[in-house]
């Protein structure tokens, strides 16, 4: 194997994005192979395809109900064993309150009342016959990396971690075309979305935001949403945190005031370090997070690797993202796979030597709004005890002289 | 229910694109609803997701193989069941020349040789650490829509007469770096590309495409392939006919001319009408079709629907849909549900008012090169007896007065 050819532009072995080879990695083949004549036919068509050795192996992690339910909490999405940016819709993170119920599609209805000139009651299969859009783009729970609040670091993979972030391709129907059918009031300046689940969850959103880029999602890859999602339909609120997006949804009551429901006063309201409730931060913040190396994904031999992760931003699209080999001290600007898309998640790359020498990986994402991702510790600063929603601080890795991969604060 | 307020702007009840609103399709709810409380909770979380009650319904269709054979045909997409533009990687269309093979990706290697400098040899998990890029795009097999050259119009559906094109999330390694790294020859034109399945399907794909966009594929849909697409490796050329983006992919021989293989001559070459052979005809032309309403999707009932399809182009973006519901005579511009993304299905739709009126609806796409879809009579000129590979005309559905759907030449 030749060396690699490119001196570091950052210091742990970082190299230039530019420079794309990923650097000899193969062998060299002495004799052109000869065809090995003489397999077997394959197996057959089949009206639904399989997976793959490496496919069956992938499933959700880090399952975790409350005492006595199977149903209430959240389960994550492997984010170390997937590649590219889409989450195959049976990996997706869930985060149920009273689990996931079976909903008849031939019958279920959404209802839309309270301050609007006509109170309506739509099917599903009506639905269907709105203008649909379709969109690529991120669902995080707001309680996404709210662990790294904890004084050490979990040893948990990158899903373990960050597997409450989930990227489909949404179709639906925006809900502006309901409102403006409904005749809204002028005093409504919130809505009150619940869902059909037994938790009968509920949350308050800002008339601008359903007005703006809110889907009543009906489709998801492809297909109509699988029941974990919402089956038949949801809210879908791009960039929002995730509970916002109500499933099941049943009912769009308009108000001039919030609900102020269990759900958003019991939860996903977060406490200031100065005691007060911070409510309604729905948005979700720039972010990036580090795949490959990751916990779990030792690096085994030396030689040229890439430094990949994903990185979103519920304010719009990506527009950097650099990454650390020495905590945050040297930055180098990594690599986009592809070109980022808003409120979607984007993948980065950088090419990086090892030799052998430890290293601590970070990185850090800009959106296209200028704001940067902080560091944890700047992340943490004005929190209350416990408030953990909405973390979206730096996670370093720590890669030691025998590429074993551990999670460090840096 | 309202009337539909906008005034048509095509023949047979076309209205315009930019009037988003479905058409006051919900029912007035006269009292709002109260909370049905009691509800039992949900099912529990799980490690793989499940299919809603609609998506388990959905299957692959129109599985064909040859006699004697389970794995030496095709199968396609259920395009008129799906929404979006993304296939659930479980339905993506299959074609297959000797079924789907069993191959250990921890021992399979791709072997690069020929016309290099450096014969080499790269193993799955060493692709992995090549720079990786992902691009959303369709793959569509050459012999798709072929059976439009027939005499009378298949009474098929969307997905039988055109289901044999799928839309991915595909992540690679651009060919680019691995032929940089062995060292093209000056002499080098063509890679032989073949496939690890028993029948050793192998094509000549130029250089220069190779060199262009071409990718490794390893990951489809953020999931590592599935055997049916070609696990663990497979060809990916964005925009061209799919049996050169050939599967289970194991050597890439560099050479100064085609190979003429079995698979290029005694398939995917289509004869002229003069009688000579077209070879190496590989782009995919521009195209659009109708998937609602469509054959097996009758209209029950009065009042205003999407006329929705999808449209692509193996050039690049597509520009513009155009839709007529009186078979061609006139004809007013669709709305795209989304960015055209480069050789990637897009959608489109326009709202269609519907009175019981018989209408025949058919869709035209312009792509970014201003390559306009040729109506069926412009596409059969020229072709050989039997010749149907890279069909891309129009294709009608007529609607008559009861709402029932079928296949129509106009």
């Amino acid at each position: 194997m030749s060396d690699y050819p490119e001196a570091p532009v950052a210091e742990g072995g970082l190299l230039s994005r530019r420079h794309l080879l990923g650097g000899a990695l193969a062998a060299p083949l002495m004799v052109a192979s000869a065809r090995a004549f003489g397999a077997a036919p394959g197996g057959p068509m089949l009206p639904v395809g399989r997976l793959s050795d490496r496919g069956t192996a992938l499933e959700r992690i880090g399952i975790g109900s409350q005492p006595g339910t199977k149903g209430s909490g959240a389960s994550r999405t492997p984010l170390e064993a997937l590649s590219g940016t889409l989450t195959p819709s049976r990996l997706h993170f869930e985060r149920h309150h009273a689990g996931v119920p079976t909903i008849d599609a031939d019958t279920h209805e959404l209802k839309i009342f309270g301050l609007v000139d006509r109170p309506m009651a739509v099917s599903v299969d009506q639905l269907v016959r709105y203008p649909l859009v379709t969109r690529y783009q991120f669902l995080e729970c707001s309680g996404n990396s709210g662990v790294m609040i904890a004084p050490q670091p979990a040893q948990s993979s990158a899903g373990g971690l960050h597997g409450l972030v989930s990227e489909s391709e949404w179709t639906g129907v925006p809900v502006r075309y309901l409102l403006e059918e409904a005749g809204m009031g002028s005093q409504a300046r919130w809505a009150i979305a619940d869902g059909a689940d037994a938790a009968h969850m509920a949350r308050s959103i800002p008339i601008q935001k359903l007005l703006d880029d809110a889907l009543i999602a009906l489709f998801q890859n492809g297909e109509p949403l699988r029941p974990e999602n919402g089956y038949p339909i949801r809210l879908f609120l791009p960039g929002w945190e995730g509970n916002a997006s109500v499933k099941w949804l049943r009912h769009l009551k308009l108000t001039d005031q919030p609900g102020y429901t269990k759900d958003e006063t019991s939860k996903y309201t977060d406490r200031d370090a100065d005691g007060r409730a911070a409510m309604f931060t729905f948005q979700m913040g720039v972010k990036s997070i580090i795949t490959s190396p990751s916990l779990g994904f030792d690096v085994h031999e030396h030689g040229v690797y890439q430094v990949s992760g994903l990185a979103w931003s519920g304010a719009g699209r990506i527009r950097r993202v650099d990454v650390s080999a020495d905590g945050g001290r040297t930055w180098a600007e990594a690599q986009l796979d592809s070109e980022p898309k808003a409120k979607s998640l984007t993948r980065f790359r950088l090419p990086w030597r090892w030799q052998g020498q430890p290293v601590t990986l970070v990185s850090r994402a800009v959106d296209e709004t200028g704001a940067v991702q902080p560091t944890r510790q700047a992340a943490l600063e004005g929190r209350g005890v416990g408030a953990f929603y909405h973390f979206n601080g730096m996670q370093a890795w720590h890669v030691d002289s025998r590429g074993k991969v551990s999670h460090v604060y840096v």
